[in-house]
């Protein structure tokens, strides 16, 4: 099931400046393949050995063990960056940073957390997670030594991807959660995604067929209060989907100018000779940057917020989570209205012709359009609502 | 090639209400499967069978020669109404209704024209056309008693179904238009079409290969400037276009309501029980409810200006044309925004997981997002700008 | 108080066209002045004995007592158009039109309403209410034969220009609803109306100092439920409020298109030598066109489905009379944003030299800001929305 | 004519932090005073008298000579911040900004700029301009040993409260530019601005009467090409626009905020007990401040930006300049959509009665409509769309 022994260890010794250049160069391959890609709609396991011989996945570890150094801010970046080849391989990084940083905020035992990144850096491993909060939970039993795990999530992002995954389970009644390796004996990625966007996300059910869990593999006692700074992940989350959001958005972008610098036809009472001198194509390009532009600065000085919260460690309050929470989720508001817009509009740009699904250019918009339902954006605004007018922090949940 | 010949002509003797009431009816059994023939893309063979089966097909004819004797203004809501359904076969009856209708206002010879459309109710042939204005044009040579017409159309809406087309063509530098019969030889509809929406539109290339034209095929004498009631064709098509456009849109806020009341659940913050209870899903259903039937209302009564103008037949002046079109162009504008706006909205309501590809809720936008694309929406708006604001009425063409 | 005895019964004898004519000339002659009117924002008593002169106040009377004849789809287009000159002035007119019509809905004499009818058109009487549904009540008490009213509304529109008004007080701790005329003694209109928009809508409190109320006066007995037909002053009133904002909308763009014409420079980079060739001022005008037609066609089909449910009489149910309200509720949604959207941005149309005061452009959004936050725009979405969804009729009230 | 002289120069030694509590300070006091003043519309004498008074005017100006030693962000967040409190106050405050930094782009002899600045700080000076770029020019002859001014300009901002100004002037069929104190014989500020918004910005005409100018006022030779640098006073005024038009903004929902939790009442069928606690308010002030916060994110990154380019001095390409201008003017493209949507739709969340004059709430939907309409918003973002699609930076001219 494992693909990471398929690959170097790539990230050692690779710098900021050198993972951006990377990030720019696979973004600019994935472009090329996007359109047949989504086609297939397969698990892109050849994408993600890509990606791994990138060092990118790696990018958030510190350069100690191996990893990249950066901070949030580049690390959500490199999402957009990526995103912009291919969104559901952006949604994948990001994914993966959030669940590959979790164990160092969740785990208690912090020299475990150590081994786990330590490992996962030299090994090159993909993190995922069966977390998805509005299915029914799994369930662990006592066997042997350990505990058993049963049951099925659907929309599992990454399920046959994943080397680790994080998960909850029940036990005895209460929540436990859990790290562990897919390659155990049990682990059942059904490759059942069949959506109309995201087709690459791997977001197929999961299911676990008396899969072994071991006591170390706990984050805590079940049922114990996950620290506030295990409560970032659905802050960061959610950046990573305004990151990849906009990054599919500036893709949309892209591939239309240059469909018109290229091919556009110019109006027959346009009056002009090329398509880019159209002044109403000009304008809505005009349009189309300034908006991309102010959500993409609004993503970055968020992530720098939620950094800055985060770089407290255990000292982060929940007031303090929350302001940043707030800050981030209104990143996402903006960057949902803005991606669904011009990801609909860019084809104003390119014109009829641009329709034919060969350039499938449509992808823009049904990737967009599907994840940005992951949850409702008018109650993720009423959050923002709450927060400036009554002064209430987020209510901490997977969600939120 | 032509699929009139196993149906029964239906229409004789059918009134306004059957219709109506034939038309959803039908629309409704198109609902059904419209996702699997977006899938299939195929040319709507049995579904235009099925449209003439129900005498839609001969809706505007008179009922002397056994027609349904509908305006435009009815005429217009069936191409909504079956649009509801499935919107390439909106299209289809539509641009029927102006391709079989233009032999009434092209052809000096009006005996000629009465023969046609005898011929055309009885037998209840389909009409197309093979004259996209921004192709290089067909070329007509003579041969024998009469021509042979060669060359090459892209993007001929109903090539393969129909069973009379329009034509333009050169001969000797000047254009002349025709109508023939598409069973002569030498007709080639290539099925190539293979866009991101209106897949059942049939809007492949065709080719002439020495197809044979007579002289009394001709609605006039090449270069003669056709009279003013011939160019209401254009008007009248961006009325079709206004029309399923429209019927788009209600058929997937129709298909959302559906799917909300049956299937969508509540959010987990919203405090309802039934995702039809949540406060956002009805003020967006409201809101969305609001703007189409605000352009369904313009749609109406810009068909009833335009047909006013041309019930006064070969009295109609070029003024009258003008002022009648701006008023069906301001509808184009309209209906564009609102059918775009609100097919990619309605996942608003229905949440993630209608995102599914069984249920294939993305063809909504795709289908508008393709036609909505025929002729720029900023140069229609242009034009009824210039109409306001300057007095100028649109300058005749195949797309003003 | 009463300014109808200073003018002539005019309306006798005139017909529809006449109406239509003189509405058109009068909203003319507003339209001249209203920048001024607005500043002053005084009670408009010469502009309503101009009303009164017109005849247009007895509109919808029937001809048999001196009245146009109109139905409400007419009534309704006259509020527009004087609303294009000045808009508290078309409120003023569409409040009238409700209030005066009311009394054929309300009263159970129907002798009572036709003699209430006669004096109205013969003595050409304004009907105002007071009956602002947030506010605390009036009050009535015996006294002598009949009963003195006390108390004080906020917000009664045309307090000072009544000449007969509707009202609503408590008697005995029921609600008891009755018609006045304002020239008994203790009616006081404050005169105290200072709002940011329809300065000119006579809006300010009204107080009753021990003002004498008769048995005759009444409705119905306190407390009875008042008829199905008597609750279509909502969606009449409502769509009273469509109409001038359209017409304050249609209003802004003529004169924006005006200045346009007469005024405005071309940009120094536009390339064209008149602004009203600039490509972007042509496509907005094209835009703003499209949008009004829109609601206006919307506004006018609302008003046939009202007029007709209206029609049955006290046949009418109220399923029916909520199925046309939710028609009418509708249009009220897309008139808000269309009017808002539109006197907002005629502004750039015109440029930065027509801020200057002494146009007066704001006057058009401050206009259609104030009214429009009438009831809010969301919660009557919401009700279009629960019909859409779930099929329930607007509960009835003073806002729906 | 100049108010320098009744204050103290009170920047000294005034720290980074200092400056922003002193202006946050200001602003809530102009908060309080703002709908008064606004009435009003005078020249605020006294409002530039406290801002000279807290230091703010000397923000950009170096430490070494008393300045505040603050960056052009920083500059621009202290213009949002005070116009907040009341935008014309935040518009003269950036204009200032402008104004007084341009003689160290401008003139050739860094020694008299310097000279120039010393007595800016140490004088408190108010800086100001007459350089209506739409306007005929001012001329300047020959007079004894220097030059005389004379002519007219209209819409010169500060015209009152400048105790110096930047101009330019026909000077032999040459234009000459240069920099003058105001309290030299001869210039007359007309104090006729009375426009609808901005009212308190003294943006009236003003008249040069045989006004004296020196050789050593000019800025260069004229005729002589200004540098690259100083062309950087556009893209910084056009900032000094965005971050006004955003404060405004802010303001505006502050206000509206503020009113909510305070006055607005709940709506009837709303089911909750306060009005802050209304669903559909509290996502609008959610969207609201998400649009806010990509639009103040962009404003900041936009000045970096130019802060960076400007940092190179004059080894600033022009190349340089455009790219940082591009920025900058999507910006402002995002800026006044955001502005002018949100100052008119906070309405909806305070309610019908938020209307009354006495609080002077539609202030700010006037002084965003008034400015933005500067410069175009579309030739704005056809600008950007040039540089996104075709590679050109902004033609360099007052307006780009």
């Amino acid at each position: 099931m494992s693909i990471s022994n398929v690959i170097f260890a790539a990230s050692h010794g690779v710098g900021r400046d050198d993972l951006f250049l990377r990030a720019h160069e696979i973004s600019a391959s994935f472009t090329e393949r996007a359109a047949e890609l989504d086609r297939d709609g397969l698990p892109p396991l050849p994408e993600i050995v890509r990606l791994k011989n990138t060092g990118l996945l790696n990018a958030l570890h510190s350069p100690e063990i191996g990893g990249g150094g950066l901070d949030w801010v580049d690390a959500l970046r490199l999402v957009r960056i990526i995103a912009r080849g291919e969104s559901s391989l952006g949604q994948l990084l990001g994914y993966h940073f959030v669940n590959s940083q979790y164990i160092y905020w969740a785990l208690k035992d912090q020299a475990r957390a150590h081994a786990l990144g330590v490992d996962t850096v030299s090994r090159n491993l993909y993190w995922g997670a069966a977390v998805n909060p509005r299915d029914p939970g799994l369930e662990l039993t006592p066997r042997g030594n350990g505990f058993v795990l049963n049951g099925r999530k659907s929309f599992s992002t990454a399920a046959r991807v994943s080397d680790y995954i994080n998960a909850n389970a029940l036990l005895d009644g209460k929540i436990a959660s859990f790290a562990v390796p897919t390659d155990r004996p049990g682990y059942v990625a059904n490759n059942d995604w069949d959506n109309i966007g995201q087709r690459l996300s791997d977001s197929g059910s999961v299911e676990f067929r008396d899969f072994p869990v071991y006591e170390e593999d706990f984050f805590a006692a079940p049922d114990e209060a996950p620290p506030v700074l295990a409560t970032f992940n659905t802050p960061l989350i959610q950046l990573v989907f305004v990151n990849f959001y906009l990054g599919a958005a500036e893709g949309a972008l892209a591939a239309a100018v240059d469909y018109v610098r290229t091919t556009t036809r110019p109006w027959i009472t346009s009056g002009v000779e090329r398509a880019s001198d159209d002044p109403y194509i000009l304008e809505r390009v005009g349009e189309f940057t300034a908006s991309l532009k102010a959500s993409a600065a609004l993503a970055d000085s968020a992530a720098a917020t939620v950094q800055a919260a985060l770089s407290r460690g255990h000292n982060v309050t929940a007031r303090e989570r929350g302001e940043a929470a707030a800050e981030a989720y209104a990143a996402k508001v903006n960057a949902t209205h803005v991606s669904l817009d011009i990801t609909s509009r860019v084809f104003e740009l390119t014109g009829a012709r641009s329709t034919a699904s060969k350039y499938g250019f449509d992808r823009f918009w049904r990737n967009v359009r599907t994840h940005t339902l992951h949850d409702p954006v008018f109650y993720k605004a009423k959050e923002v609502g709450e927060f400036v007018l009554n002064g209430k922090i987020p209510e901490v949940s997977l969600y939120s």
